[in-house]
């Protein structure tokens, strides 16, 4: 059974992404990053998802990105809401550097477990406009991995990214969840949840989550407060 | 003033491209990255040297590779001893996918101080022979850097890494660092200190240091067991 690691937030993406990972045979080990983030409801969301979807090995890896600040999930900077995502400039939820620094760590971890396949959730079609989704974001990558690793040094297989969401709408990413057999129910999207533990329903993750449950003709179980 | 990100260990190359940077009329911010390692000596170290160096500002961010492990560095597996650094393969010093990850976490910081120059005391020559020193993973970094980014999607002005010690010996990097005035009594080198804090001596780190100040014909203020 080949080994992959897998990056999980507890989102609808991340955790659609382990379940295509293991229906295409990989035993997948998840790391999951604290980074500071005010919505601390998605890293018990995927705690919750790595064991339901049977992740080999998960780990939590704690890095605290407020050191650096710059982006609303991590700063006092308010959560936009009403806005229509991946129109006009890219949104203070962008995390500077994030998905670089999420992919060294995914790269070490793959590295220490001999894997090769690295699964993220990466979307460039009903997204928020954030710059490392990109493919060509994650091809760079891929060509750094290549030179940044002992495997790579020593002429090793290369490491492959894979973001089999890629150019799914987010529609067709609750169907393809669904025929999966993912209970949705576990997984966490709101950028801005209420204290009590309820969606804001109006953050550009909920507002993109929202619309594509609709369009997929699938009951959201979200608890939203709007 | 331009500014400019340096990634500071308290090591003496480190320390080094911290003085190169300011004598090249930057206004320097360093970031020293707490990732689990043993010799945690060269916390205080970099701490020490951003403030005598005059940094700007200085960040610590903590970030546990524990949780990944695969290293000398972050686990119980034996720091080499009296080896030949560079010759053979990957020393188990490397942690994996260690300058993918803190250059990550540069760039975040670039990004948010809107600094567009990355200095990074990556070195080539006397060295341990770890991937991510090499000028390709440098350059690689390079592009991705411009990818991954709000500036790069903005079309905005590239980021640089900056390796001004890439190409020079260590007894070149000690007489420069002396050039520029540094007081190298604050740098702090060895991989496997003892407890009451002197320098192991025979460790890669030491043993390339070691033959820089002995090179240069400078007394290396390091107390060393042997």
């Amino acid at each position: 059974m080949s080994r992959a690691v897998v990056l999980l937030s507890g989102g609808l993406d991340s955790t659609t992404t382990l379940a295509v990972a293991r229906s295409q045979g990989y035993e997948c080990h998840t790391l999951t990053v604290d980074y500071g983030q005010r919505h601390r409801i998605e890293l018990e969301a995927a705690d919750r998802v790595a064991a339901a979807l049977g992740a080999a090995s998960h780990r939590r890896v704690a890095m605290d990105l407020r050191a650096i600040g710059g982006s609303a999930l991590t700063d006092d900077i308010p959560v936009p809401k009403d806005a229509r995502p991946g129109e006009g400039p890219v949104p203070p939820t962008y995390v500077p550097a994030r998905n670089t620094i999420l992919l060294g760590l995914l790269l070490g971890l793959a590295e220490v477990l001999g894997a090769r396949e690295l699964f993220i959730g990466a979307n460039a079609v009903d997204y928020s406009g954030y710059p490392d989704c990109r493919p060509e974001f994650l091809r760079a990558f891929e060509t750094l991995a290549r030179l940044a690793t002992r495997a790579g040094a020593d002429g090793g297989a290369a490491f492959r990214v894979r973001a089999p969401l890629l150019h799914l709408s987010k529609a067709e990413i609750v169907r393809l969840a669904t025929d999966l057999g993912v209970d949705l129910s576990l997984t966490w999207s709101c950028y801005d949840p209420t204290p009590d533990g309820r969606a804001c329903g109006r953050c550009d993750s909920c507002t993109l989550r929202r619309k594509g449950f609709e369009e997929a003709g699938v009951s959201d179980p979200t608890p939203y407060t709007t």
